[in-house]
């Protein structure tokens, strides 16, 4: 089983509507809502590959309740923690004439300590059964800085390898607890290290203590600097459609292959296609399984020349 | 008691934000929510008043049960009526730094017909206690086009005057059932009738079946076409705000002049104070009390000059 941790769990509600009328009121066409959050993405991809998963986190309130009752029809397992304050929602405003999106994104509970206390406690009852755990998305307002990397260490005294996706000071933060995998974007990966160039960047990051980096640069593909060595994965084409949920596809590839202990060749190709899978699906957590099919055979993976901390340069 | 009937009551989200970037991820600063609907909204200032209602509709899904929490902590008795379908939610994006708004309206519910035989047998349930009816807002989708029609004759079979706040088709078919009071907006004016001056198109409804018809034209006050005579009724002076429950504030003061029997003059004076204290006050169904009690006796009501339905022209 795969553990997907969401702090900040989301009801995702989509607006349909033709032209958005800044000012203006607006009759939505149609409304579409369903449980989100980075690692419930992250589970429901897993789930759609028949893999096992367990979905925890902290939900809240009566969105909590529109959010935990989606995942039940989702076919999800819910183990996530109830806590006083109200869950956040997002809203995803679509406009069909332009073929455009408008986000609004709440900012979601306070937490206390005492919940969050209650909640490593509750993380510790669930880690016995996992072969991986995800910790995915935002932090929850009212958390330390390094929630994560308390989880982490959470994680490593059970034997439990972790996946991290995060980003700002909540990922520095985290990397001293050692995540066996990171996997910011392009932003993130200039944001956390200052350096434009996103191989530096991932080098950097995986100095500072992250087992591997993978960074995803959009239809630039992935690259991955591992202790087995580095790479640039990339599909054979960029496909048009919805980039939220790219991201979380191409985690869950990447949990499915360190559990597996696929060759990280194998690994990159996979995370490249279920991510352009992901794009070519209207909704984040999905997947057009045809797209997926079709891509993986065509993703070019080449090796970058190694670095110091990889192999000792031959010529000091 | 006052009986307000919401058919299609909503739960009213506010996004607060420095400024909305369209096609952008938007960071919410702060989330409101509170029950709506233009009956919920008549019934709050009628509850700030010190007056018995009691608010009624049709709420579901875990969106109702969100609309039902805020009524009781706004201390409203709640006799809403819960069907399968699932309310709609309104966003109301307040950008901070433009003082302006941009509105989401969610469709709301399909209501069958079973469900609103329903709705007409509980109504007739709380029709026995009630000193007037409020009927308000828009159709959820699968009522009948006379909705409001049917709803009227049950009000009338139980001796009790009914207000009605309605635009469009709606309202079209209800005049025939003979509503009190109606209360249009001038957009809504015009859309009925097709006639550009609103004392004529006031005029053209009230022949058409309404007892009196109170026009709403925003700065420019009120008139009112009743068969006691036709009146003006304007404030000092225009007033900056949220113009949204301004209406619906009128209609509370017209709903209690028609339960007290107060003369003409001094009702419309008062809806327009109360109007005028509800744009003050950032939430629709709220009004600010100073700006009530500052602007009541500065309200200017004038006679218009009679009509051949209200007295025989003396010059034919």
């Amino acid at each position: 089983m795969i553990l997907t941790v969401t702090p900040n769990a989301a009801l995702d509600i989509t607006h349909h509507l033709d032209r958005l009328r800044p000012h203006g009121s607006n009759r939505v066409r149609a409304v579409a809502e369903r449980a989100g959050g980075k690692g419930v993405n992250v589970a429901r991809v897993l789930h759609a590959l028949g893999h096992p998963t367990v979905v925890t986190g902290l939900v809240g309130g009566i969105t909590g309740r529109a959010i935990r009752a989606e995942l039940a029809a989702a076919g999800l397992t819910d183990r996530m923690l109830a806590i006083p304050g109200e869950s956040r929602r997002t809203v995803a405003v679509v406009e069909e004439s332009v073929g455009d999106t408008t986000v609004l994104l709440e900012p979601g509970p306070v937490v206390g300590v005492e919940e969050w206390e209650r909640f490593l406690h509750h993380l510790d009852t669930l880690l016995p059964g996992a072969a991986a755990v995800v910790l995915s998305g935002s932090l929850p307002r009212g958390l330390p800085r390094d929630a994560y990397a308390q989880l982490l260490r959470h994680a490593h005294a059970h034997g439990v390898p972790a996946v991290l996706d995060a980003d700002g000071a909540a990922l520095r933060a985290a990397l001293p607890a050692g995540p066996a995998l990171i996997k910011p974007n392009a932003d993130e990966l200039t944001a956390a290290t200052g350096l434009a160039d996103p191989v530096a960047a991932a080098r950097a990051l995986h100095a500072a203590g992250a087992g591997a980096v993978v960074a995803s640069l959009g239809a630039d593909g992935v690259i991955a600097v591992t202790p087995h060595g580095s790479w640039h994965a990339r599909g054979p084409e960029r496909l048009a459609g919805n980039p939220t949920g790219a991201g979380d596809a191409a985690v869950a590839a990447l949990t499915l292959g360190l559990v597996t202990r696929t060759p990280w060749p194998d690994r990159l190709a996979e995370a490249v296609a279920l991510s352009a899978a992901a794009v070519a699906a209207p909704l984040a957590g999905d997947f057009d399984p045809a797209v997926h099919r079709a891509l993986r055979p065509r993703v070019n993976v080449r090796h970058l020349a190694p670095f110091a901390a990889e192999e000792p340069d031959p010529c000091p």
